[in-house]
């Protein structure tokens, strides 16, 4: 539901039955996938308005500023819509080069792999920062 | 609901309530993200066996060979998980160089612009091909 005064951009955007939409994070310059998380209408605003990544956290149901306990802000270069306006995709500056809560640049970290006949999902990219000394 | 005989590495997978999962097609050369579509574990399998990127279509309810009308198929060659395991990531060699319906390279062709003090989302990429001539 959109209230009348959402703005017109907003309002363009399809949030699905729960009223939010994925949103991935890529960054701007080596075009590397970081990681999706999902956004509200509120924290879609609030990520235009401001210029940082601004989710909604389905597990604890409140605005997740990216960065707010690890320090890991990702600065908002561009904003894209796709064709059926149902997936956001941002463009961003990773500051201090993590965005996987595992100390990985990204949270796209394993490759499904053949081993011995059988698919395997292959951890490829190393841990850049222990999780235990981002998130203390 | 994952039957028995379900392969362990989609096991691992973690499906939504409707047995599907977020799956995002980059190209594997330029890091441009063409487009997200949606998986079942039917497609997923399929998608790693033939090497071609095969989606669930949501509005057609049956499983969706990208290319099997444009011609545009997606050769797959390297498939990606997430930490949570709820996105896929599928880095591809987009044949004919055009993933969306529109005729253009990517799906994400609407950048969030300022006009006249006001946001709106803005056409920045070009239409390479007439839909009208890629599903006659």
């Amino acid at each position: 539901m959109v209230a009348d005064s959402t703005p017109a951009w907003i309002a363009e955007v399809a949030f699905d039955d729960h009223g939010l939409i994925p949103a991935i994070a890529q960054d701007a310059t080596t075009g590397q996938i970081l990681m999706v998380a999902w956004m509200n209408a509120e924290s879609l605003a609030e990520t235009a308005q401001t210029g940082r990544a601004v989710f909604w956290s389905r597990s604890r149901k409140r605005l997740w500023r990216k960065g707010e306990e690890s320090g890991h802000v990702q600065q908002v270069r561009e904003i894209r819509l796709d064709c059926d306006g149902d997936v956001i995709l941002l463009k961003v500056e990773q500051i201090g080069g993590i965005a996987c809560h595992t100390g990985r640049a990204s949270c796209f970290y394993r490759r499904l792999d053949t081993v011995d006949g059988s698919s395997v999902w292959t951890i490829v990219d190393p841990v850049l920062k222990d999780p235990e000394l981002i998130y203390k």
